[in-house]
This record gives structure tokens, C-alpha cells and sequence, in this order.
């Protein structure tokens, strides 16, 4: 059993943050609200995601999982304004999803999740914590686009730093510990990412209020962010490149 | 002679209604204002158009007929914002239309409508009236794009109805009649129509009050609508798909 | 050396105003400003362009010669909004511009110049002079693009003409002399130009108070307008296309 109502656009940000890295997913439900742990098939990067009961007008659910096709479920959102409410309920017998708009009844399909595994979340102990605005990220990540196609992520006690390095040209984002919500780290780290991949973190991140990272040294990133007015969390691991 | 002088966006409306349909179309002018009749290249759909002398600013016409390349009117009225005044005289001798927006004189040439032929428009007697918003059967629309290429209208004496059923998905726009302007059947109807056609017609009576939809079983609907605010009229006429 | 100090829009006015015609250009930087004289690949159009100190919040440079890669620097300004300050200083160890623009540092490589020649830039003597409103050739313009290929300005004492035609179609933008902030002329003069070239020039235009044209019976245009709020200034010359 399923029956939810919420902001279409509490749901748009769900389907933003994983459709980044994956095409269709598996969503955890209980009666405490969604989850979700999705890997993109290259298994560079993972998604780990959670929405509370408190994220919806109203949440009532049985324990269960569903399938969702990440690019039909954007299409059907589009249809709803960010402040519409979208009604969603389980439809078992036929294993759709039926979303309600104003006066308008999709009945929507599911995936089959019986290849989906959950994957398993890595325990990483990283040595720098910094929170950055997104906006400046975002900022430093278009200009990136121009001379590279990976980034460094950069930070010691005093500085948190994004640079991209072409052949001729260079971009350099350096941010004082001054101006930033928070920067910690005992040592200086450096690791190099897929510019690709971490643009389109930090798109999903557009409208939050900070971006949490955590950084060590030819380490993942992780990247953590709130949504649904910090009623969901989302949490993504990003695997570095190594400079050869 | 013809000589009027008209808001950019009445001429806006009468070749937005018409193009759907036609690339090119032949205006019946006369004292009182213009009309047009015409099928479109399949024969699947028709539109019936008048608007009258009062939708002018000026009007002067003796009774002629002008042919008219629906893309090129449409180019020469992006020239013009919605407000802007469009002066249009007949210059017979070349045997084009002279547009005056501003500053600006757009001769036009016509085309010739010695092979066109205005259709017989079928006398029907359909059983079910509704009247709708034309906001209400643009989401709908929009939604059905997604699962089907054909939509069926669907009506009894309590409720007003659009289906579009794929294989797995399905959308259904269910208004009651307490919503609805206006209802009244004495039967329930039910026919299907091409999606593309039909989202064309209602896109063409976007910003119009309200869509006037005459249905039966199995039958054409009849979709009518004011334009230039009540002093033209548009009516289609659009052929059902037969379910196999 | 070079440091200085601008509103990005200023810079952007300068980079579509040459962009129209090469894809990379000198620029001369002196104490006073910085100045270009380019022209382009088909030997067809000309600009010169100067932009005086006076319009840069900051401006200190010795004499000095930089080649730019018009598409390289427009990406670059894009990453600013049209208030925001970028500061620019030369990297001569690396032959490179520094952009800063907020927290953002763009090191860009610049071409190199030594192939680059300034053009002689022609006196002419061209017996009319008019100024008109951007807007007003804009608008004849783009209803000139669906006529024909080629445009003619025509002046007399009492009007300023604009005049496009194909072969059953036509456009016509006629200003009389009261309605124009100037318009000066012993004699009538015609003469015809490309309109994919005209079109751009008056786009690079766009924003400015007038564009003031100098005109002769097939001769060139000299076309001339402000940018940077009167303290830099655009002179494009534009050859004649000869009627068969």
C-alpha cells in the first residue's frame, strides 16, 4: 500500500539527483518515507538518497520497493507546476503507479526490480570537510568546460580550490576559508575527477543551500546536499581519476 | 478594393487557426468581413472561419478572393508586436497584398486560387454538447503524447472524458459536470481521434474562453471557438479514428 | 604591463562588435585606451574600434600588442553578468590574459599577432549623412531576410530608404526627415550592399542610441555608432555590391 500526496517539485528533485547516474532505480518505501542506492553503470559514481514522511503532505505506506523509469516519471512531472500537488498511489494489480494532477490520471508502469541490487556503500574516512555554495561551484565547473575535461578539488586549512588545467589555458576557483560555511583538514588533499560526472553532481544540487565535501588525497569525493527543505538528504561518492 | 486596418494579433489568430490545416488557403472578402473554408491535404479535418468587420480597426472590401502562403504571413507578422496596427490594402495590378507595420512596407505576393475549391462542410447531427477549457484539454494532451497517438473523447450525462490508453500506460482527464461550463447528452458517446490533429486544433484555440466540443459514437467532433474577442468564430470538423 | 578593470558588458560590446568579421584580431593597448583595425577574411567589410580609458574602472598599460580568439574570450565573458567587474592583467611569461571574474580565475592563451597586418583603412568622401534608430534597421532587416539576399540604402533630401526586393515580393522601409535625428544630402544616392554582412553590423549595433551611416551612389557604407556609454566608439566600412 501507497498513498502519498507532495509538492511536484519535491519530486523533481528526487528524480534530478538520481537520474544523473542512473536511467531506472529502486526505491525503498516505508512507512517512514523513501530511500534509495543506485550505482551508474560504469561504477564511477553513487547515489545514495533519503526523503522523509515529513517531505510529503500526506505519506502512508507499506514496506515495498518499486521500479522507476527515471525519463517517463520527468515527463509526467513536467505536466504539474512546482506547487501542484501530485497524488500518487500503488496500483497492485496491475503494479503501476497512479499519479493524479489536478483532474488528471496517469497511470504509469513500472520496472521489474528483481535485477536491481542495492549497492553497498563504501566506508571512507576523509581527512578534509569543506561546504561550498553551489552557485560557485556551478560557476567554476561551466568555466572548467572550456579547457579540460577533469577538474582538481583542492583544499588545505587555509583555502578550498577547483582547478582545471588544459594545455594553454587554465581555470583556478580559490575560495579563503574567510568566505566559506566551513573548512577543516589537517593536511592538504588533491584528487582529480571527471569533469562530466561532477557537473552534473553539482547541477542536482542547484537550489540547495550549501554543498557538503568531503576530500582526501587521489580519494573519492563525497558530495552531500539537502532537499525538500532539508526533509531528504542526498549523498553521492564520486571515484577519482588518477593523474597518470 | 480592400483596405483595413487590424491589431497584429486578430491576423495572428486567423493564420495560426488556418495553418494547422493548410500551407495555403483561400479568404473569401467582403463588405462584412472575411471567411474561409478548407480541408486539409489528407481530408481528414476541416475548418470553417469568419471574423467579422468589427474585429477591424477600418475595414473596406468589395467581394473578392485571395489566396495566401500561410508560412509567409506568419514570417511578415513576426514583424509586428501583438499591438502593433497592420495596415493591409489589396494592390490589384501586381496582385499582391501591401502590409504596413510602422514604417515598414511588406509587399506580398498571393496565390493563385483558380484550383481551389471550398469544401462542402457536412451537416451534422451530433448528440452530445460540451464545453470546456481549453487549459483543462492542453494538459491533457500533453499527458496522452507520452502513451498513444490517438485520444478518445468520451461523454455521458455526468461527466466529460479524454483517454489515451498505450500498452502499459494510460491518461485519463475526467472533468464532472458540476466543472463544466457546460454538458448535455442524452446518451453516452465515445469516438477516437488522431492526437496530432486534435492537439494542433486546441493549440489553435489557446487564449479562447472556452472549447465548444460537439460529440457522438463513432463520429467527427465538431470543436468550435471565439477568436478576436467574439468578433470571429473558428469551427473544425475532425474525423474518427474506427477502433480495430 | 596591462591592468584593468571593466563591466563585463563593456567587453562584450567590444568582442561582437569585431566578432561579426574575424575570428581573431590584434588589439592595441597604449596608455590611453586600447584600439583595433581589422578586416574581414573576404575583403568585403572593415571595423574599427576604440575604446578610451575613460571607459574602464581601471586601466594602466604600456604600449603593447595582443592577438584574441573572438570565440574563446566570448565563452569566457559569458561566465560574467553585465555588471560584474572583470579584472584583466597581461601574463608575459606565459603570453597569456588573467581574467578574474568574482572568486574565478580564466588564464587564457592569446594568438599570435605576428601575422597580423592593420589594414588601411580607405577616405572616402561620401555625400550623405543620416542617422537612425537601431531599432528601425533592425526590424527593415529581418523583413528584408525573407525577400532577398541583397538591400538598398537609398537617401534623398527628404527621406532615408531601406529597400529589398525579390523577385515577386518586396520590403521597404521608408523614414522621413522629420522623424530622423539627421539627414543631410545634396544629391539622391543608391547604393546596394550584402545583407548577411549589413545585418550583423546593425546587430553589433543593437543598444545604441543611432547608428550613423555615410553613404554615396554605389560606394561603400560607413556605418558608426557609440558603445561603452560614449566612451568607446565602432566604424565599420561595408563595400558596394554592383547591380548586373
Amino acid at each position: 500500500m501507497l498513498h502519498a500526496r507532495v509538492k511536484a517539485d519535491v519530486l523533481k528533485n528526487v528524480i534530478d539527483a538520481t537520474s544523473t547516474l542512473v536511467d531506472e532505480a529502486k526505491f525503498h518505501i516505508s512507512a517512514d518515507g523513501i530511500s534509495l542506492k543506485a550505482v551508474d553503470p560504469a561504477h564511477v559514481a553513487m547515489v545514495e538518497l533519503t526523503i522523509r514522511k515529513s517531505a510529503f503532505e500526506k505519506f502512508e505506506a507499506d514496506k515495498m520497493e518499486i521500479g522507476i523509469d527515471m525519463d517517463k516519471f520527468k515527463e509526467v512531472l513536467k505536466l504539474a507546476a512546482s506547487d501542484d500537488i501530485v497524488d500518487v498511489t500503488y496500483d497492485a494489480d496491475n503494479h503501476r503507479l497512479v499519479l493524479k494532477i489536478g483532474n488528471l490520471v496517469r497511470r504509469m508502469s513500472l520496472v521489474d526490480t528483481s535485477g536491481m541490487t542495492d549497492p553497498k556503500v563504501p566506508k571512507l574516512d576523509l581527512p578534509c570537510q569543506v561546504t561550498v555554495a553551489a552557485s560557485e561551484l556551478e560557476r567554476g565547473i561551466r568555466a572548467s568546460e572550456a579547457v579540460s575535461d577533469h577538474v582538481a578539488l583542492i583544499a588545505d586549512k587555509d583555502h578550498f580550490e577547483l582547478l582545471a588545467e588544459g594545455d594553454t589555458d587554465t581555470v583556478n576557483l580559490k575560495l579563503d576559508k574567510a568566505t566559506l560555511p566551513e573548512l577543516k583538514t589537517n593536511e592538504r588533499v588533491k584528487s582529480l575527477f571527471s569533469l562530466d560526472y561532477f557537473s552534473n553532481m553539482v547541477k542536482a544540487a542547484k537550489g540547495s543551500e550549501g554543498v557538503h565535501l568531503n576530500l582526501g588525497s587521489d580519494y573519492p569525493v563525497r558530495m552531500e546536499f539537502d532537499i525538500a527543505g532539508g526533509n531528504g538528504h542526498v549523498t553521492y561518492l564520486l571515484a577519482p581519476r588518477i593523474e597518470s
